[in-house]
């Protein structure tokens, strides 16, 4: 049996970081001036800030832009519950050159590729914005 | 162990397809101007159409923009492995006034909100574009 509509429940910003900090893989939405782009992107969090890594080309391109959106969610599709966190913010690169400490720090993060391919930029998403939702049947 | 980095490979429009057709939660992302808005909603396909319901406010007013984009995604964290759908297009509201045969037929889809509330709008996604890839080890 289907169940019903389930309660909508605003998260906590402790509850919504902790959520974030529990996954590995989330869907990043970048601003192009026409339809935006999304895709799944494998991260770690550092701090406040959220950590991926990529190549050359579109996402570097479009981080650039600045303001970027992310979400991350845990859905049970059975049970027709789950949760999500999104955080907006301004993505920007994390260069050798330009702040070399925080570089090293988030180079130590155990963050590797899933994909092949050099992915040899470090972005880090600064949060400026960050909240959270659940449906549940309890 | 963690697994090295894996294959990326781009999946046909056919399986692209049929992913979509197989997954009841996908991510949607709505340009504002400034940064992205993006949230999960459960849908339903229809022929080449993305089906959602949703109430008055952000979700409406943004898809009444136009082009948006959606994704779903299939992720095998301990194997490191997944898939990942886009679609972008145009959303609409479709209504009894103006497309009440579209609108029978989208009304007849097992389509049902996981959360109380109205989400007595429903909106159609007419793709322009489809793409997939998939990370594996195998």
């Amino acid at each position: 049996m289907t169940p019903g509509p389930g309660r909508l429940e605003v998260l906590s910003t402790a509850e919504s970081r902790r959520l974030l900090e529990g996954q590995e893989i989330g869907r990043l939405a970048l601003p192009t001036g026409g339809t935006p782009e999304i895709f799944p992107v494998n991260y770690a969090v550092s701090g406040d800030e959220i950590i991926f890594r990529t190549d050359e080309g579109l996402k570097l391109t479009l981080a650039e832009r600045g303001q970027v959106a992310f979400e991350v969610d845990g859905i049970d599709v059975e049970a027709r519950e789950g949760w999500s966190v999104i955080v907006k913010g301004r993505a920007e690169e994390v260069t050798v050159h330009d702040q070399p400490a925080l570089r090293e720090r988030v180079s130590a993060l155990a963050l590797y590729p899933w994909a092949e391919g050099d992915r040899g930029h470090w972005v880090r998403i600064v949060p400026n914005q960050i909240s959270g939702r659940r449906i549940t049947h309890r």
